[in-house]
């Protein structure tokens, strides 16, 4: 008999990233269609940025680009029934989130926990970076929010973050939201998440 | 009687554009669907790309988004039907091409030739930037090349080139393709093409 194998599309991202946040909320139950499992990576932007010379998000460095964006944002938001509210402070340091996302994906309220944040900081125009906004966001789940924050600031937690953003640069990565196939093809936006799916469903 | 109007795009983009070509060659028939009169408004992207610090393409100045574009077109073009081969020098020189096609768009061949001009510089990896290429492409429309060139090197034409990346400027377009509507709303991106007919229209 031969081996069922279900398709699967690796979903790159930063908490820190505008067009993470619809593409968040949506690749669910669009994957669900596709017959695709997505795997939810968290990484850091920063380092990458750095690398290509950027102190901070080229939303901020080039601002014509940044005051589309936000205009961009708002309406793709109002399209899809996404509640959005501009945050105050952009980029936000999105590391402690991420910490606790990789906590949280090796258990069962991973996913939910990431989309709470999105919606937290894009929907409703919070703050993501301090602890006491993380541990009301974990609230839903029934864990104690202090072992999770104590985890997340362990040395094999800190370091499995370093390593995903290194192998996100190694895969080519430059901007998120990615999405990486099976057979290794790299889609770039919150608009390549269909195409990115069908290419998944195909690569098997 | 009211006054029968019908909704207008605005429709800019560079000749060094990549992602203007899928745009150029798939906006006519949508916004026939759409009950939507486009405008081509070629400009230059150099001054404004200039004005952000840039002296060449950020597809060259960052390697990465530069292999992946590359990669997106050409699967682009594959959905498309569209041809596609990568050009050796990126990006062209596309002055003298904009100069022409503003001249064409004031007669009745200026669209034929910003097709016929993407199709030869993405399609067929052609140059786009001698005059002896231009010439060529304007064999099909009949007209004399010499008098349309001497035309496009005219000082009105310089000039108008100049008001209208000005104009562009001014919009806050800082890429290609951009899509502006009658009451103002830009598009940037081939991705954002439907989105922008659909605003079109209902701004009327």
């Amino acid at each position: 008999m031969p081996e069922l194998t279900v398709p699967t599309l690796d979903f790159w991202f930063d908490f820190a990233s505008t067009y993470s946040y619809p593409a968040a909320m949506r690749i669910a139950p669009l994957a669900v269609t596709a017959g695709v499992t997505v795997r939810f990576r968290p990484f850091l932007l920063g380092p990458i940025f750095k690398a290509q010379g950027w102190d901070t998000s080229p939303f901020n460095l080039y601002p014509a680009k940044g005051r589309y964006m936000w205009r961009d944002l708002e309406r793709l938001c109002a399209d899809l029934a996404l509640p959005f509210r501009q945050p105050e402070s952009f980029p936000q340091p999105s590391l402690l989130a991420a910490r606790v996302a990789l906590v949280g994906l090796a258990q069962r309220w991973g996913e939910d926990f990431c989309r709470a944040v999105f919606r937290a900081e894009f929907g409703e125009a919070g703050r993501i970076d301090d602890s006491a906004t993380i541990a009301r966001l974990l609230t839903p789940f029934g864990i104690d929010p202090h072992d999770v924050l104590a985890k997340a600031q362990s040395e094999p937690i800190k370091t499995r973050l370093r390593d995903e953003t290194q192998a996100a640069q190694q895969l080519g990565i430059f901007g998120a939201p990615s999405f990486v196939t099976a057979d290794g093809e790299l889609f770039w936006g919150n608009d390549r998440l269909q195409q990115a799916l069908i290419w998944a469903a195909r690569a098997g």
